[in-house]
């Protein structure tokens, strides 16, 4: 019998109808085979990455934002004070700032990792956002990030990220991997109405410039950015290292795309912990034939939705366990089992 | 300023932006009007209250379960078996389990209430489901048990339903509340899709039989269940003492909709813990007004997807409470807030 036909029958032998669990089950199911067994165990220790960088594209006004937000935004992550520090301290799981890229010099902090591969990104729209070198640098940094999680004893990492700026990156992304482009372009976290057609007229005008695209690198070279190639290596390496991966919203799941153009196979390992209310975040999720496990309307990023998705993913984690079986309950089955 | 301006602009305070928490927010505004304070508490004490009873429909053939399922539920609930086990002690929810008329004597147990109003209702296709009295004596007994969780000094319910049958009968009262029956009938837990349409003949025969339904109570009486009659009571006791009531999947919301129809003040008490894959709960959540926080695709009952929600509401009410503001935090406010 297949593992999977195990953690089936496991799944159907306890106390309610078949499948009445319905994604509870999908997940003790994914995470039963990322674990190799029917018997799978609790995250001993969960963390949040938050990739946070700034985007040379901010210049054309996609933003509602300042540039110098972002920086003030890591110095508040590191202050405990923002919603991914509430909500990652909710379920127990470690906030990691990671700085991929960020326009500023970062005062050091133990929680604040030095990934740095420039100060901001080059505005895509006149030339490519970052070189060659700078694209395999970011990638071996996000692998790096993975070993540093392995080497914490992190067993289930979210994937954040923050940065003024990253969901127009992120749409140039995903549009220039496939993604129809109407399907991906709004109003951020918060723009105009009237805003969304500059930006799209933007986006348009850079893909035109870059194409075609060569390459996930490539598409990361011309409109990328420092924290979605690191996402991206972070991603391929917690899969190596067999860690559960839950990504977040719009950017963060551009970034787990990029991970999967690269290589199909991390598929196993990811979980979308929600699913926000950015119009692109839809489309990535389907491309990536994912189901988000929350839909709050949220829109803010940071991994907060991935971070409060840890809860369910839990509790399918003790549902496959704990639960008593129809045999051992005593339970009269239903024609169902017949 | 009312005290929903003083939540809400507290809301707009914190660092993200406007509105990017979307149901957290409106979850954290309802906590603190319940609460009647912009810094609301988390609930000290929770716990779920599954109303547990037979239904005499049930020889009709209109489930795929035998009758005395319910009885053996009832004692696995108590054996720490069952799926609302898993999740209410993964939420730290007290689970009592309330044994509001099933077809058998239960042992007894100190989680185990009992309210048996009689031994499973009568088969409402032949006459009333029971007597005047019994829907009196039901909305008492829900009232005391709203009263015994005040004294328990419970904070925060959820609200289950466990029997055989009872997704048919939910139907009945909700089609007698108002609803259209199409949008009201499926396969319950799980029956096959050819005895759906024999359970909607029954579910008519018996509509066209009683009406016209001159009152909730009436219909409580002519179609009802003892579980939907005490949780009714139960909500609207749990409303006076000012208590959050979570409803859970298409009977527990059936139970928040007769209660609704006695008093539609109890309605800022109430959120709805999940959308469940049993047809009729989303046409009863939009009869309620009410948002659903999670959407798992479950179709279990008992109080599962309501207590799993218990994670996000405490997430929200930690949110208002905890977030630096951006003038506490030092980050600059953007475009949207000139």
């Amino acid at each position: 019998m297949s593992l999977k036909q195990e953690i089936e029958n496991k799944l159907n032998s306890l106390t309610k109808p078949i499948g009445s669990l319905g994604m509870l089950e999908q997940i003790a199911l994914q995470i039963g085979l990322i674990q190799q067994t029917a018997t799978p165990q609790l995250p001993n220790k969960k963390a949040v990455f938050v990739f946070s960088a700034d985007h040379g594209i901010v210049e054309e006004g996609v933003s509602a934002y300042p540039m110098e937000v972002t920086a003030e935004m890591v110095k508040n992550f590191l202050n405990n004070g923002a919603a991914i520090n509430v909500f990652a301290n909710h379920n127990q799981a470690e906030v990691f700032v990671v700085d991929a890229g960020v326009a500023s010099e970062l005062p050091k902090h133990e929680k604040l990792l030095d990934k740095k591969v420039g100060f901001g990104t080059k505005n895509f729209l006149k030339e490519c956002a970052m070189s060659k070198e700078d694209v395999k640098k970011s990638l071996r940094y996000g692998q790096e990030l993975a070993n540093f999680a392995k080497e914490s004893n992190v067993e289930m990492v979210a994937v954040g990220d923050m940065g003024i700026g990253n969901t127009t990156t992120a749409a140039a992304i995903a549009s220039a991997l496939g993604i129809e482009l109407d399907s991906l372009i709004d109003i951020g976290t918060v723009i105009p109405q009237k805003q969304v057609e500059h930006k799209k007229t933007i986006v348009e005008k850079a893909l035109q410039k870059h194409s075609p695209f060569l390459s996930p690198e490539d598409v990361l070279e011309k409109v990328g950015g420092y924290c979605f190639a690191q996402m991206a290596g972070f991603i391929l390496g917690c899969a190596k290292h067999n860690i559960p991966v839950v990504i977040d919203g719009f950017p963060s799941s551009v970034g787990a795309l990029a991970a999967y153009s690269l290589d199909n196979s991390i598929k196993k390992y990811l979980f979308a912990g929600h699913l926000s209310a950015v119009k692109g975040h839809r489309a990535v999720l389907n491309k990536l034939g994912l189901k988000p496990i929350l839909n709050l309307e949220m829109r803010l990023g940071e991994g907060t939705g991935a971070v409060l998705s840890f809860s369910i993913i839990e509790a399918a984690i003790k549902m496959i366990n704990q639960m008593a079986t129809f045999e051992s309950a005593g339970v009269s089955k239903g024609d169902e089992k017949q």
